[in-house]
Parts: structure tokens; C-alpha cells; sequence
């Protein structure tokens, strides 16, 4: 008789797995032909809300995959404060998110790659809450990648 | 006979106009015992959005004044930018709101009394867009008084 060792099996860090399903959600943005970026908000090692970025199908620049998560996650919470919670997306936060973020008070922001343009680290000063521990890079070439084919295949059809 | 001749009746700035209807949103806020902060979003003269801040009501951190006037003027609009609208809102925005008008690339933002902790413009750098013309302190006193008696009374009430 021979026991399964779960310990053989291929292991993921929880913070690649989840950066995983926030990838699935940047590509249901892809295939709505919006920006591919996507989000989900976790405690307690479950996921307690998802968004993919809409902001051309609901013709609404608020439609951030991150806005979206986080209403979700204080819609299932009943309550509006993230305190204990992790919000992991494909692409940083612009200021908008990183603002709302600040208001959540979560616990954690970690990120797939840096947005050099609009992302809200090119801030110098305090953007998201003080207690909000920020990680980046997890999985940032398969994030990165989404985005850089999207705005090819976007050149090359204009 | 007797003409009568509208340049006789009391003026009003388009401007101090427009507050007042932001007002009444804040009032409606308050009347929910929300934090009473409103807007409006016009354009050609007429008003396309109005909101009032509802975080409480639908615990949801996203759910400011000007977050709400900005979907529902995108919707008037039936696109996403401003560019031709002005923005009234009692507060100041914060960094969420200043940072969700870059995105509207709206003319103008007009806004009644500062915000000293998480108003948008003690952050030394860009947060809104380069072609928003921002404008401070119309009816900044009706603004404040609002804020000030909300929390003198939530402050008498703990």
C-alpha cells in the first residue's frame, strides 16, 4: 500500500495561486476586448471577490478590476472594511484604486507588474493606508505579457 | 405697462448656481446620516449627473459624491470622458475622486470648502489631469458648516 504524500506534489506559494486566478479574470476582460487587467480580494484564504476590468462595456472609467473586487468583497463581508484581506492584481493600482484601497484599510496589496505610466508608486507620498503592506512582481511576466499583446494586436489593427 | 426686466431680479454666478444644487445632494447624504458631501456634473449648462455619498448605506468605500455623478454623467453621455463638463462638489475630492477625474479628463473641477486630510491637492504631484482646471471655495462656508455640524453631532451622540 502506498500513501500520497501531498508533499510531492508540485506546490504553489498562496501568493502565485491567487495571482493565478487573478490572471483568469484579466483574461475574461480579454476576450470583452477590454484592457486585460483582473483582481481578486481573498481573506482567509478564501476569495471573496473578483472584478475584471469594464470600463468600455459599461462606458464608465470607474470599472477597475480592483473597484469592482473590492465592492464585491465588502458586499459578501457586509461590511466596507477590508481589514484582513488581500487584494491581488495582474497590474498595479493607478491612483483611483490605490485611493480606494486607502479606504478599505486592507491589509495587503500584491501585484503582478508595475504600471509605469499611471501606477500609484510614481507618487512619492503616502498613497495607500499606512497599515497596507505592499508586494509586487508575483508573476509579473505572464501579467505583463497579457497587456503588451493586447496593445500590439490594438496597433496593429488601427 | 410694466416690462420687467430680468437684469432686476438678484444674480446668481453659474458657478455659486451649480453649488447649490451640490448642496442640496450633500443635504440628501445628510438626511441618510451619511457624511453630507454632494455633486453635480454639468455640461452645456445643464446638469447630466448628481450624486451624494452613500458609503454607509451601501457599505462601500467606493461610493462617493463625485463617483456616483461621474457614472451617471458617462451614462448621460453615453461615453466615458468629461471633457467638456465641470464637476461641483462640496469637499474637496479625495485622492480616489481627484484620481477616477483623470480619468474622465473633465474641463474643470469646482469644489466649496478644502479637505485637510485626504484632500487630493496635499499631494505635491499631478493627481488630476493635466488639462483640469481646479477652482476652490465657492460657497466654501454653506460646505463646511455642513461637515462641521455632522460630526459636532456624531461626536455629542458617542
Amino acid at each position: 500500500m502506498r500513501y500520497i504524500s501531498f508533499t510531492d506534489e508540485p506546490s504553489i506559494a498562496p501568493d502565485e495561486f491567487y495571482m493565478n486566478e487573478a490572471i483568469k479574470e484579466a483574461k475574461v476582460a480579454l476576450d470583452l476586448d477590454e484592457v486585460p487587467i483582473g483582481a481578486v480580494v481573498v481573506c482567509n484564504g478564501k476569495i471573496i471577490g473578483r472584478g475584471h476590468n469594464l470600463t468600455e462595456r459599461l462606458n464608465d472609467v470607474t470599472a477597475h478590476a480592483e473597484m469592482q473586487a473590492f465592492t464585491a468583497a465588502a458586499n459578501y463581508l457586509g461590511g466596507k472594511y477590508l481589514k484582513d484581506c488581500t487584494l491581488y492584481v495582474t497590474i498595479e493600482p493607478c491612483i483611483m484604486c490605490a485611493g480606494a484601497s486607502y479606504w478599505t484599510q486592507i491589509s495587503r496589496i500584491v501585484f503582478g507588474a508595475h504600471d509605469m505610466k499611471r501606477g500609484f508608486s510614481r507618487i512619492n507620498q503616502q498613497i495607500t493606508h499606512p497599515r497596507t503592506e505592499i508586494v509586487s512582481g508575483v508573476k509579473e511576466n505572464d501579467c505583463a505579457t497579457l497587456m503588451k499583446n493586447f496593445f500590439l494586436r490594438k496597433r496593429s489593427k488601427s
